[in-house]
């Protein structure tokens, strides 16, 4: 391809609203330009290297027996009605209405449509397992997109579904995902962190985040600098920093050495640092107590304190009974910090959070800073596992102004709950090897989970097993983000001239540029062209009557993996240059295309293999 | 692939809504289900013609120097508002708010996405002519759709866009496509029937549709039977059943023999079959009046009858002044028909529509029934080629129960235009070559369009050309209906038993059928479907523990182009059968995959050639 037959305006400065690498060079190379806030359209530069990325997907999908199919893009509301998702999703879901005022949904992903297609069609036992996946458009109503298509509202998306009759035959697809998944990066040639959910308390073996690091990730990394442990902090555990009694009765036991509670003064003190500096204790001796409230509680409260008072409902009519509201005392060690995706987890709710000061005064029966798991009624405690090794502890003692000291776990209070609930921080231990763990911003490119049969069950997907019962599959859902991967390649590969592609991924394997188009060096750069492209080279060739310095920037700047100059003083021999290396060389033109069709050939294969 | 690995749920019976070959089948045939009404999911076997299809559509394209390219599906409002069509496109635009109450639009077209792309990037005549395209999903809110996705309310479009600094240049573009599509078309099996615009009385190049005939088709064809005269009913013209004067002076003169005009009662006369039995004359003799109603109307009133009091008005800040409503009579021969998108062209009007019975009484003094050329003030008279040889007719006398007979054009009336406003029906002769003219019923599955500078100029598409003047582009329009030219395959190509598939669009090339999958059969049905997927043969292998009838019957359904059946009672020879014939032969199985291969290749190289 001729650089004066294709469309391929680079630009020498970026809007100043491009902060990140890829954002400002995809802009910057002609890969693609804004429509509007969130709203991206490639070019015909970026446009093949989406299909490139598109295609190792699809590759990789079909080799694991996955089925592409393609439902649309804009689908019923209903469907989301009857997953319960069109009032749990909030407001990224994009809801439409139609002329004839029928609720349509911009499909953000497809658990629903896939299973709404799906359970017409599956009868039988004999028909499953059965995965299916498309690589469609997604639409996600973003509130504050940025970072170019790292975080669009218009997106292509690969997703997956899987339904299965048991969870081994499940288990069977998710590891192959998770393998295919380490291939697809592997091709692209990003470095990704593949983050289990399973790993440490978790337990379960049912999520696999695939990160790429990136210093505007949206999630924050755990990691281990002496083994392969990696965790979201939403879901990380570490080990122990504490010695925790065995049970509670070796907790009440080792009470025994504590004094008696006592109920002291602590006049104008607010904070925490201010408590320690009142007491002259450190913040490990605190239990701290917060209040939080939870929404959708699927957790049995029947016989936890102030439970019999709750009423459990249905949002839906096939949706799980949950309590719409509960609230919740949580302790925790006073250095240590509440995850609340853990509690969420422990209380099996769709969210929560911190409870008002008039909800903190209800349950407490004090102002906000007097709370503490010593005499509370009507709420359950919940306690982290570090609260279980604290047998002489500072607490608030439910009154303004008061604290008590020498309070001790299982003696002076009994959790209705104990659970990991804190947050890992960079110094923790790692939880598998002891070693540290240290913190990493990252992005997610790709995530593969097992849903069970949430949707399955809602939407009423029923099969016959082999005994004539009727029965709900479980499902799996695979996905993964074109354009963030994408945009993720160029992260991992450039510098501070531009883009250096893997040859994976590169619009084109091969760009030639002569230094004045004409003549001895037409013919020559026309003749390498035809030569490249008759052995399956993609080549760019830059035909432009620009001078030789806009024309280097430019090669560059849209990094193709090689580069070859053909200058009439060097000819019959040609400068070939990798994007990656600082110095050119010499090669013979009558040479040149095999030699580098054999570079190409082989930087495929090497990431492909 | 074996039937076994791909989900294929072939149906015998099929919903009663399925009206049309292509739509029963693509169901039957597991190509694709509905997910709502008029969005419509493909499976994977209906996704591998889908993509078939797609690819030709791509290599044509790229072959004539389009660029591909991939805006949003959803685009910002504004851009439409720009070019006017917000208000204009009515209620099939899907217009959506987003949660910052934004206006959003699901793309049924990419006019204003490509030119607001473009404006920004394009600024000297030298970066033109640009083609682009995109193959992308589309959204139209059909009030009505039917026939599977033959008429989606979702579907994709390969929508193309060219920019030019001349006419020529644009023509270019315009010829090329039309080439392209006429390949496209022949690549994937289908006759279809290229309307030009340009035929006849309409001339200019600026249009040109490629039909498919259907029963269920929305545009009426006319055809010539003696020559490849054809044209939408829209636009088509004829050769004059009448002998036009040469001039109005002409016409004056012939009218000297005709007595002169006399106003006469026609009490209880309605309809033209009475006045004609009233009077003892045929429709021929009369000439109707119809006061119409023209909605944006571009052409100068200025000196028209009544056009004084008409302001021009601009609908946007950017569009083009014209006259929001304006009325007009329109004469024509009492036989023939008013053509309404003549009539808005010749007035260039956005919309006609025939007047309320209170708007014809208003300009014509009368009720509904008598209104006629003579006489008329404050209404421009619009007469067809036909009134001109009218010399002795009668007409409406703009009075209750009144008509003229002896009314002569050019003596008793002139109008303010003559002009082809005749709707062309079966029967009439061709203007190329006096042949008879005859209907078809057609589904366009295809359009290319000079659109001038309608959205370049409303758009403030802005470039500086050799002399450095700012200048707006030409600009041309390219679509095809990817899912309505898939199922125009099948409407062409089926018969009782199901689908026969053109090779090119096959979702297979080859069905091997073994009787029962098992010992030497299932070896040689491997072993066969081995060798042909080596050399790049699709092959699809029913590996199910079905009957031999079931298999046969799909195969048939399905319509893979050949069929291999491997029996135990014929091995080692194999039955090798087109699906386009009724018979079978028995072959070598060591010598049926080179067979085979050579079939395919041939049926492919014959359809691409």
């Amino acid at each position: 391809m001729k650089i004066s037959q294709t469309f391929m305006p680079t630009l020498r400065e970026v809007p100043g609203d491009a902060v990140i690498a890829s954002h400002r060079l995809m802009l910057r190379a002609a890969m693609m330009r804004k429509l509007a806030n969130g709203l991206f359209a490639y070019l015909p530069l970026g446009l093949r290297s989406f299909r490139k990325v598109e295609n190792i997907i699809r590759e990789e999908m079909n080799a694991i027996g996955a089925l592409e199919a393609k439902p649309t893009v804009i689908v019923p509301g209903e469907i989301w009605k009857e997953s319960g998702r069109w009032d749990t999703m909030g407001e990224a879901l994009l809801r439409i209405k139609n002329r004839q005022d029928a609720d349509l949904v911009a499909s953000p992903t497809a658990e629903e449509a896939f299973t709404a297609l799906l359970r017409d069609e599956v009868s039988s036992y004999r028909q499953l397992p059965l995965t299916m996946y498309q690589i469609n458009t997604k639409y996600r109503d973003e509130i504050r997109p940025r970072y170019g298509v790292m975080r669009g509202r218009e997106f292509t998306m690969k997703d997956g579904y899987s339904y299965h009759t048991s969870e081994e035959s499940l288990d069977d697809v998710y590891q192959a995902m998770g393998r295919a998944y380490r291939r697809i990066f592997k091709r692209c040639g990003l470095t990704v962190i593949p983050v289990k959910a399973d790993t440490g308390a978790m337990g379960g073996t049912g999520s696999e985040e695939f990160m790429v690091e990136s210093e505007i990730g949206d999630n924050t990394l755990i990691l281990c600098r002496d083994c392969d442990y990696a965790a979201n902090v939403e879901k990380a555990a570490c080990k122990p920093d504490f010695e925790a009694p065995a049970s509670i009765e070796a907790a009440k036991a080792a009470a025994a050495q504590t004094p008696a509670r006592e109920k002291i003064d602590t006049p104008a003190v607010r904070t925490i640092e201010e408590l320690c500096a009142f007491l002259k204790t450190d913040a490990k001796q605190f239990i701290k107590t917060l209040i939080y409230r939870g929404i959708n509680v699927e957790a049995d409260l029947s016989a936890a304190p102030g439970g019999s008072k709750l009423e459990k409902k249905s949002l839906a009519p096939d949706a799980p009974k949950t309590y719409p509201e509960a609230f919740f005392a949580v302790c925790i060690r006073g250095d240590l910090d509440v995850n609340e995706t853990k509690l969420a987890a422990a209380i099996k709710a769709s969210e929560v959070s911190l409870a008002s000061d008039a909800d903190v005064e209800r349950f407490t029966g004090a102002p906000v800073g007097f709370a503490g798991p010593v005499g509370l009624r009507d709420i359950p405690v919940i306690a982290d596992d570090s609260v279980t090794a604290m047998a002489d502890a500072v607490t608030g003692a439910l009154e303004k102004d008061k604290h008590y000291i020498h309070a001790a776990y299982g003696r002076d209070f009994e959790p209705w709950l104990v659970t990991d609930i804190r947050t890992v921080v960079a110094g923790d231990r790692c939880s598998v090897c002891g070693g540290e763990l240290y913190e990493k911003k990252g992005n997610e490119l790709g995530h593969i989970f097992k849903l069970g049969n949430k949707y399955t069950k809602s939407m009423n997907f029923r099969y016959l097993d082999a005994d004539g019962k009727s029965q709900i599959p479980t499902m799996g859902c695979y996905g993964i983000g074109l354009d963030r991967t994408l945009a993720s390649v160029i992260e991992e590969h450039h510098d501070d001239d531009g883009i250096v592609w893997p040859m994976t991924v590169a619009p084109y394997h091969v760009m030639i540029v002569p230094i004045k188009y004409d003549g001895a060096v037409r013919e020559a750069a026309d003749s390498l062209a035809a030569e490249l492209e008759a052995a399956g080279i993609e080549v760019l060739l830059d035909d432009r009557d620009e001078r030789p310095g806009v024309k280097f920037k430019d090669a560059d700047l849209i990094g193709i993996p090689l580069r070859v100059v053909v200058g009439e003083k060097n000819l019959p021999k040609v400068e070939v240059k990798k994007r990656t290396e600082k110095e050119s060389r010499l090669t013979e033109l009558s040479a040149a295309a095999a030699e580098l069709t054999g570079i190409v050939r082989s930087e495929l294969a090497g990431l492909n293999g």
